[in-house]
């Protein structure tokens, strides 16, 4: 039997989501207020776990310093205070919703991270709502 | 690999915990004051997750917006300030535990949303205790 | 400069509101949903502070255990898994709203605490809606 | 002695805090990553909490459906997924800070509820910064 | 379907993280601050959940009252207020870090649940930190 | 009026309650668990407020950021991963209890705020237990 372990980071963003190939109305229609063409934001809540098996020398999964130091340096340097769709490059040509940042980080994070442990993301965009990638 | 979205709602209602089948000493033992004839109540957490593909016109799962009124018209409108033993239709022949109650806003939520998505039920009785259906 | 200590219990509870002095009519237009004649309930959290100073020698100003023993004893074991309405003496003439149900425990609470302590109450009836007794 | 009643709502709102009067380098020593020019963002939580004396009639200090009802009216409804800097007339010429929104946020409101209720507004910019006015 | 129902318990304890194999600079290396041999300590926040089929007559999988006195006698008398490292025989010659107290739980408990109910841990170190066993 | 800003920080710390001038049995009739000799731990979450006039060019009160640096330099990097009793300066002939760590937090931040803010501390030592310095 695996080991679960999860990290909680988090960072503050603002975004827009909305389709360049439908129009406003459709736009409005589907998106709501969320299509504000001036921005809204979020703080998101990221919590990143890992399943394997635990190294009998420590006792430890993953060391939670060296997980949080990874996310830290390549997922909350990147989102942190930033406006998803201007100041990133992941969002240049994909809507950032819940569900597409989650993807985008559990594909940035998947590079650091050994392939021999399994690497699992949930995102709160706020307290009711929440994404995970993968969803099993 | 599938996504998994999440929407929390709440209500507030009465209930007793009993079997009419049993005496009134067989009733005590088992539920305890659960069993209370008067009733006692709980402030209902409810989180309501479908696993799925994200439409990639929207990068939605699903529009987090229309599960909010799909589970507010069917579950919350049903449940909410009631009795459930007297004031649903659900609980007249079946005890109003968490795990019922769980299984029934499934079986409700089941027929409203589409077959493409998996659908899970997380219901917290109290900060403490809390039921999930299906648990895999 | 005097210190606070707080402690935190909950129950939960069944409770109807209504003025039996009215009509149905000026209940449901005052009360709404909370005037269900069948009851709904609710987990509420109770907070109990203490003012005063520390002992000297243990460094307390109030035994949190002795605290949460006191609580448990002349409110818990009163309120909890009970109808607020028909199984207490305190809310037979009085409607039990949260200010009303922090008023009564601050009331219960008092003849048990040395007067050199002040006494506050925090009632959540919901994580959303709260009571103070006294404001200030 | 008085009592105090607390509702919460929240908010999504992206903003950018800088002083027009300044240089670049000036607001960015300031302000750092709270100065991008493209924003960023916040779910907002507000306390607002009205402090009098209950009815003897409803035992309401205050139906916290109607103070519900005027801060989603006054405050939600103008602030909820909006661009506080350019979506508001509230800061056209005020810097978005916490401390200056929940002071906006009191101005609003003070206009809606009846003198003879104290009104206090608490802000959460996020779950580990939050700002309260008037502080007494 | 199978239902899951989870109880939550806490525990306060000191302990320390090293390997009596490595050298001191070693072990600085590996556990850093959590290395100090006058010991640190934790709030352990412990979810047990039992995944399996309700019982027809009550509608409960497992009555959580029970499932409460089980974890209490068995797993929080032993580990509350205790040194870990000291005071339990359990972390005499195994590292007390989170994933081996979850996986030592896991162990004590599966020998009090009936083997028709799956059984499962989570067991929060800090509010960022916590374990799962098994992963799945 | 005046506005109050509050900035949450957390450490995690070994500790023992006892009076050196007591018998045993006499230290453990008082603090029971909390007197164990090897000690126990906890999750601390430090609340440091300031309440004053806010800056009319920048509308903060006090930079969050500044205020989180000074509370981590001071207080977080002397007590996070320490024993209380046995690491610190503080505890050596002071009971390290919730009000009088509260206390002495207060004293070492007192020295870096300018006295111009009124400076306020409240710290969870559980999430059910917790103190304020000063109550007023």
């Amino acid at each position: 039997m695996k080991v679960k372990v999860t990290r909680k980071e988090h960072f503050n963003a603002a975004h827009r989501l909305f389709n360049p190939a439908w129009s406003d109305e459709k736009n409005n229609e589907v998106f709501g207020k969320c299509n504000n063409p001036h921005f809204h934001g979020h703080n998101y809540e990221l919590e990143v776990s890992l399943v394997g098996d635990p190294d009998p020398d420590t006792g430890y999964l993953f060391d939670m310093k060296k997980l949080s130091d990874l996310v830290r340096q390549h997922v909350i340097k990147e989102f942190d205070h930033k406006n998803l769709n201007l100041d990133t490059v992941y969002f240049k040509n994909l809507n950032p919703t819940a569900e597409n940042i989650a993807i985008v980080i559990w594909r940035i994070l998947r590079q650091h991270i050994d392939s021999k442990y399994e690497l699992k993301i949930k995102l709160y965009e706020t307290e009711r709502n929440c994404v995970e990638y993968p969803a099993h």
